[in-house]
């Protein structure tokens, strides 16, 4: 076969361009969203301020709509990415908590701070590579709040899932919060209601 | 002046007229939205729908948009007054908060389970009607914290302002749950974190 005797350096380098292009297609949609709005921008816009041709771009996109799919897997994929790294720098499960759920908090505002991101979220949250994303999100948070209750930190009377989806929304509030302290605030009343001992469910 | 002549039951008649068909209108729409998106409906299917002419329908209302607003007022109209009943029936700054937070978890999850919801928000999120509406619930929510910190019902050591949008964010979860007792236990675990005599913030 043809592609067999390609050398692998030539592949490489046929990655890395395409990668390039790639990101290249996605910052400049970006751009062109916040400066148009979300529904403005079409696919020829976006080849000619990426500087490639149409047919090019087609060959990585679809439609406008597959752009902005990758672009918010990328945001989501590097929180992924600053969640784990928060994690994995502290040391036992009741500092990884307190880690992650500080991270999550900051990117909650900056989710939030982001042009159009109200009308993004709205746009792809039905998509199914935004809701894996999220899943992961999720289930990165959950694991930390399971092992931190294994390990006596945190109360083991509510089910992993929902004490996740709880810090999930209850940090949310750090995107109309307006001081750093307040955010800091924010992570420490959210922890409060995890402590282990507390009044048990109804 | 002949308006000053027109008998009073005559215009009473006028205005409940005028606020049926205003009715109509919004519930027309919210059903036309069910069924096609919001962004696929026109002025022309809302006013064959209602039975009403084109003409009359923009003596109502200039645009979709505008309609959706006044159908997005109603639905937090209806909100609010639901929460200020709610806590009107309790006795103490306590419960009444309790009463408050439960019933703000019962509309996060009804406005979840809301078709189109997420665009609803998205489209009219920068609407001023809108903003106001979800400043009187911050402020309805923040007054029975503040009222029930200075019973010693719950911690004064944070601003109710933040505890307000810490109650709103965490309650949202109530949205992704699936049963009953789970919101039982989101309010449960909201209302801890607000207990009197917890570690002070950083």
């Amino acid at each position: 076969m043809y592609a067999r005797r390609v050398p692998k350096l030539w592949n490489q380098t046929i990655e890395a361009h395409r990668r390039e292009v790639r990101e290249a297609i996605l910052d400049t949609t970006a751009a062109l969203v916040g400066e148009h709005g979300l529904r403005q921008v079409t696919m020829s816009q976006i080849a000619e301020r990426t500087g490639i041709g149409r047919a090019t771009l087609y060959k990585y996109f679809t439609d406008v709509e597959a752009i902005l799919v990758a672009w918010h897997t990328r945001h989501v994929t590097a929180h992924l990415e600053h969640l784990a790294e928060a994690r994995d720098q502290a040391k036992t499960p009741a500092e990884r908590l307190e880690a992650v759920l500080t991270a999550c908090a900051h990117i909650a505002y900056e989710v939030a701070h982001q042009h159009h991101a109200t009308e993004l979220t709205a746009l792809l949250h039905r998509d199914e590579h935004v809701a894996h994303a999220r899943q992961q999100l999720h289930e990165l948070i959950r694991d930390v709040l399971a092992d931190a209750a294994e390990d006596g930190q945190i109360r083991n009377d509510y089910p992993p899932d929902e004490l996740a989806t709880y810090c999930r929304n209850a940090l949310n509030a750090a995107g109309t919060l307006a001081s750093e302290a307040a955010i800091g605030r924010l992570v420490t009343l959210t922890l409060t209601a995890l402590r282990p001992g507390q009044m048990d469910p109804r």
